[in-house]
């Protein structure tokens, strides 16, 4: 018998757990539930319902796991408690700082009503997360860095646009090749917020806009860009939709550390993502973490996970003995 | 109460155990098994015991984990099914087309006996494992490439040891820096083994020795250099010890995958190390590896069990809110 998932918003998130559904056969997607109109909304997979939010409830007993797919500001503090008191579910909440809170409230919604629960899974966090966790459980004396990027960030994209002449933008978060080379030369190097990475933002400024002053407030803007050597690119409409429609992302975690008697010998411990499609990958491990959140769970499993707790076997549909003989 | 270790077998490995248990401060070596004769053996940790391994039946109950540092070929498919019967054991067992096997008997004599096995741990197999699997069960639809090196391969070396005229020699396993980077634009490549690695050896040679004769036979031998570019440079003693004593080693997992409804994203997972030891970095996985174990073993896990079984959070002497707190 297949998994039976349930998408809970239907953005670039949820389009990408659609897709990747498609991609595990022994999955399927039984219904996308919406905030919209159920009606004007067209999904791409065959047999699976469109219903709105509210519905949700009469889909217990129908689904194995439901997939949250809003955002970490306001949406997964909420859906999440109130969702896993029905279903199994999973979310990519992403706020690193409140994650022990949000854990405790969705452990106990979980708990009381015996579901399994699986937050902050995606790739930062969660891969990223996972790689940082491996590296220095096995190079305890030793130091961790992570750059971002190249890659487009929401939030600051969405800074730029609220400045006063902006009609659109889009933010890179670029990190600093020296930086990352003095890292992997196991140096451990002490690196500042600016050292690390650079920001670039292409801007669509409003006709007779002063772009003095917006190129000022962007690089000036406290917390987003004061702290980084940012540089603003003024380009048309057309320009933004042709070059930089896409949602790249990426990154390194690298950990180095020392062993040996008197600590003379380094190792470099390297993982890193190059993506073309932020939300599709998140998606992408996002179902593989469903599948273990299922397995989890009849196997007994009962409140909420992180990535830290999943054998890694339980993320695939392979055979034990399949993955010994291939990947071990 | 601390982790009770034994270390049966004290080459380099044995010595990066006992190197990385100083680093970890949840566990204490209790003592060191040899085939040698113990009084002549001298090891750094104090208060530790020297036995011969004929010894070891009396350390049950003292022990809670016996890491076994014997070699691959015909050490541990006997050591660790024996040891099984004894002790919680963790080995490095590295034929991976043996594996399964290895598995099957190392299971038995641990069911048996009610204790906990983890063997083919280390970088790989071990860590290279991990990260093959991971990023298949999040990208199923993708392709996967193990590059090792530069680093230096025993076996190699010891087979050109083997060749008439030889006194000494060190071969390194080098990526193929092009492969690599066909790989990391995620277009899949098909490679052949001559275009993924070259070798590198240097070779001490007897006084009077027929060089061309040597490097012939080592550019030919089969499965060890025939399908590889193979550079031989004929150097002296002094300059073997002086500039090729390390054992450095490392090597990089790449899958590259594709999402999206028509597969029009392209992502990149790469895992890499760069070590400048070999067998101490191996051991910090194996000791990271064995307190998992351990943790298992006293909640009542029995058998064999690999890398995949072990949820991550098993590895780190640190609580789950302190994990939570700062690497997720």
């Amino acid at each position: 018998m297949k998994i039976r998932i349930g998408i809970y918003g239907y953005g670039n998130l949820g389009k990408g757990i659609e897709n990747a559904i498609r991609q595990n056969s022994d999955m399927e997607l039984v219904a996308v539930f919406t905030r919209r109109d159920p009606t004007q909304l067209r999904i791409a997979t065959k047999g699976a319902a469109v219903c709105h939010v509210s519905e949700a409830e009469h889909f217990v007993g129908r689904i194995d796991v439901m997939i949250l797919c809003g955002g970490s500001a306001t949406d997964l503090p909420e859906q999440t408690p109130a969702l896993a008191k029905l279903f199994c579910v999973v979310d990519s909440f992403d706020t690193h700082a409140r994650i022990p809170e949000h854990l405790a409230r969705v452990d106990a919604a979980a708990r009381a009503a015996g579901t399994t629960a699986m937050i902050s899974v995606g790739w930062d966090p969660g891969m990223f997360s996972l790689n940082r966790f491996y590296a220095g459980a096995i190079l305890p004396n030793g130091k961790d860095y992570t750059f971002w990027g190249k890659g487009v960030s929401q939030g600051h994209s969405d800074a730029i646009r609220r400045i006063e002449g902006v009609l659109d933008a889009k933010q890179y978060t670029v990190p600093v090749e020296e930086a990352m080379n003095a890292v992997r030369s196991g140096t451990e190097p002490v690196l500042t917020t600016r050292q690390k990475h650079t920001r670039e933002c292409y801007v669509v400024a409003a006709e007779g806009a002063d772009l003095a002053r917006i190129e000022r407030e962007i690089k000036e803007m406290p917390n987003y860009f004061a702290d980084y050597d940012t540089t603003v690119h003024f380009i048309s409409a057309e320009e933004l939709k042709h070059d930089h429609s896409g949602i790249p992302h990426g990154g390194v975690v690298i950990r180095s550390g020392k062993t040996g008697a008197a600590l003379e010998h380094r190792h470099v411990i390297e993982y890193s993502l190059k993506l073309d499609s932020n939300p599709e990958f998140t998606a992408s491990v996002i179902v593989a973490f469903a599948r273990a959140t299922h397995r989890m769970h009849t196997e007994g499993t009962v409140g909420c996970k992180t990535v830290l707790d999943v054998p890694p076997a339980y993320l695939s549909p392979r055979s034990a003995e399949e993955l010994i003989r291939e990947l071990l």
